[in-house]
């Protein structure tokens, strides 16, 4: 039994809130259940400088996290004076996720950074930073569309991402916060919304897993993802 | 004439939504127009080491603006590895505002962080910041009193600020992004419910000012943070 | 009674000694009792990125505190690291109250950079630093004067500053270290030769003050002002 | 046809030097053909603060790169102030991929820190980390056996690590640096020598993959480190 | 001839003016010519950790230059966010330097901080550092000796320090700015009073030195640092 | 008696190992001794900023020490976020004693740096660094010779550096860790292959030292670079 009562393959509650913020050309809160992350899209006319030149763009990713998003407060990053390992790797992460169903010669020569700021923790928040990113990136790319700033639609296909664990012996999808501080195994899911996969972590925290395992927990996040593909289209619909 | 339409002595409109996030102690989402910050506060079971062993609390704030809550992205201070100068004027008058209506002994040896996150940012985010983290910290107490935490209510009074400037060689209240961006002078004001002076800012961009703009600017205040009291009151109700 | 056994309303023994080093375009250390403060004014032909090309100069300040300069000694900022949250509000507040009185467009595209270094501190170092950063910046613009750097005279006005507040229930000027540690009410004002205000800071560290209290912290504040700026004068004579 | 000419599940020559440094209670050079990294383990008397008085030890890893381990130079990381995301990134693996294999009550209060330095890079510097550090750790336990430190062997299993990836369109083991950056997608395994699975990282560069082609790099991993295993247990003889 | 005039073996004007200001328990501003140096000596009742409890005391020197200092401004340590090479090199040396005349275990477990502060450069401020602190630390200990804070009087002799050079082919001692920086053999030597040698640095910028050189600039710094001595023991008499 | 048995002027094993990695355009591994040190030199097409235009090139060098080089593990300079004042002198050091013996011009308008890593420590790795860097550097301008890169060999002499001390009251040669230690002076000398100083640094750890002194541990330095400049010609022979 799950601590929340869900099925071991149920989703969260998940809802996008486009336009959450004003000013970016894309802003989506996404919401998995008690995790809240907002998400904004920031077009700029620039690109890094090793890209410069070369006809295509970039999209990028930056992460934090407030520091009374969790149960106990927090350090903030920018008084302690430098970003933590794991802020690192989920920005990167974000960034590498949403890149591959990008066009980047489409785009042009620009560069789009997703912000991806979690109001509220419970679990989740790379996962639900990824799928709710997708939103804010599309909403941009209309912004851009309207004022015709390329030729050739660049998003490719959907992505979306979700985590999977081992709970009580049982493989189940969507760990929220007391699951994923007692799974023994833990792996993130990112996947396009024609079913390839885009990126696999998976870390056993405790006993080593077996091949039999990745396999049902590569199963639930198929579901999943498929799941929240179809809310993401309903979103912008 | 704004660029609003509003009167030189009309505030934005205002509210409060307590309970924004669910773990901090206190939170509360406050928009003053279309500045909206996220204040939340937390409690700690310690205090800065120059005040441990004497019975006292201590009340402190930290700001920081999510970096899409501007009209162009600014950077994240967390990848630049330092708060700016203007973060940590910020959130020293955050911290000293708030200590002006707390009795830090009745508060007991605990520590009380008031995080103030600029989720969209219109002008007059400190302004915000200090009346919504009074809400904050009236819900962080509510809930230490429910777990009798102290003897004597800790909260002496209600604490608000506006800020003030010359508009079009008019005295406006409530500065927005538009009208702060182009003033000629811009003055903040803290005050305390009953009236009392906590904390005046005020600067010439251009042009020195009078004694007699100083008491013209802090009329409008004592108007616009009467309103702004009163709203707290009902938020509180 | 004033622990120096000065009037309320009496500054503290105050000079200038222009030419204190000698490669600065302009050096002055200014003494208000026993706070040393050495000013230099260092002209770059350069601007801040933002104002390339722009034809308008700049003024800026940096401001530092020897680490013995205090009682007891205190933690050189070089050494820590960074610059702490108050050495950032006093160099912001003195660069603004400097350009206050230039005519950035006359001064040209260049920069002049005022460095404040307290080599001994008795209360009262910023407002020390702006009186006599005016006087270091006078000796700078009169070197570029004598090589022909400008047509017009770029310096407007005098400016100048000090310091009131609450001591023992009696508003005084120009508060010393034991009076400013132990005031209820603290306030700096930087005024104009010509008497318009140009920047009012005033906190309230224990209770909250009226507005007859700021009054009288204006007027002690007018008078004092006066007597700097004909101490400008006859020092520049 | 691989640049190197090996076929498609051939591994690079490997080799382990044991003590090449003195100091350290174990160390190792790790060879993959041309990667070379030097594997220290250190042992200290003490634990991370949050593991203090729990009876439990600590195993951790840190990572550094030489600056001209690589094809140009890179830029020192101490000279510029702060560890890569990158960097971060793999220390974090390592560490996490050691105490997946060791049993921390049975090591007692204390810590292993196992310092990855490379001395040379050709691609699959993590995977060699990983793979040599196992034999630092092992010759560090050996030496606490010496010395009665513990009353049970503390080492649960051997781990070892690798990478595959598509190139041209074949799945391939041990990419080398050619391969790695032209591969299409690139994933690291960390194994346990009873074919446990401690950790998968897959990435897709360019096109998503599907579930085919991770269960081709899957067997192509552990035919690799089931040698990799093989070749450790050699070393230690 | 010498820019400034001086015979081959002849010392810049050299002064002290002790207790230049008034908190420390010694200070003193020293001039070299155009170098001046003002080196405060600080008592605080701690030592660093690894001297705890051991009853001997430490002393050790922090050295800065004011931004203005030099003929052309140079960046702020503090703003920077650190300390360069330069200026760690040299408060190691000033710290070495003094530590060699003072009986540690007399002083007791207590530390004396010397801030060397260069208010004006003219090269050579590393020797007028080291000359001027003996003044400051002497007063600190006068200080202490009144307080009865020790049985032995700490202080073994006197220490100073000289630059000597070639100049134009010839050996030239108390190099200035301008010397210095065409200098083709550049020395510091720090020696006792009783002519012990304490530290030498000498470098050959150009064209190596041979030993002749060598001890030709080693019999100018001994005449020289007699001289400097001699005004030490004017300055304290 | 020494503890390792050397005779006073006997200097520990010292080899060269050329190519040690390949990627470097020179690279040595130097052992005195138990020290070991990878030198790389590393060409770059560029110079710093202030060299830029004046056809002239650059040498420079860094150093670093991996963690457990040393008996005790030391922090990782990276992950402390700032090279310590130690390493900077030394990387300092390198720097001019290996530009002593280079024509800059004679180079062109490129740098060359000496990366100088420590794999493990036994006393005297700067002067290991210096003498291994000058025949790294010796392949690095081969490598550039081949491609017809300058005109002019610019290798003017041999560079090599060596420790000498005072040790159980006997001037000795190369010290070792145990001797570096405990030695009551020392110093490190820097010559050329053509006997002349590049530089000296002598202190005295205890009491000052006499000028005999000097002379004696000069003495010994001649002796054991003269002997350090033959293994440099047999190595590159």
């Amino acid at each position: 039994m799950r601590p929340s009562g869900r099925k071991p393959d149920e989703l969260r509650p998940v809802s996008f809130t486009r336009g959450f913020t004003r000013h970016a050309e894309g802003s989506c809160l996404v919401r998995f259940g008690d995790t809240h992350v907002l998400c904004t899209a920031s077009l700029e006319e620039r690109v890094p400088p090793w890209l410069k030149g070369g006809g295509k763009g970039w999209v990028t990713a930056e992460y934090g996290m407030l520091p009374r998003a969790t149960h106990e407060r927090t350090r903030r990053e920018a008084a302690s004076g430098k970003q933590s390992g794991r802020t690192q790797e989920i920005q990167r992460l974000v960034g590498r996720s949403l890149r591959a169903v990008v066009d980047l010669v489409a785009l042009g020569e620009r560069q789009i950074t997703l912000d991806c700021d979690v109001l509220q923790a419970d679990g989740g928040t790379r996962t639900a930073a990824i799928t709710g990113s997708w939103v804010a990136l599309f909403d941009c790319l209309k912004w851009m569309e309207q004022r015709s700033m390329f030729k050739t639609w660049p998003l490719k296909d959907h992505v979306a991402a979700i985590s999977c664990g081992i709970h009580g012996g049982t493989p189940v999808l969507d760990l929220d916060y007391p699951e994923d501080s007692s799974a023994g195994t833990d792996a993130n899911f990112v996947m396009t919304g024609s079913g390839g996969i885009v990126e696999i972590q998976g870390t056993a925290e405790g006993e080593p897993f077996s091949e039999a395992t990745l396999g049902e927990l590569l199963a639930l996040a198929k579901k999943g993802i498929g799941e929240l593909v179809a809310k993401q289209k309903e979103a912008i619909a």
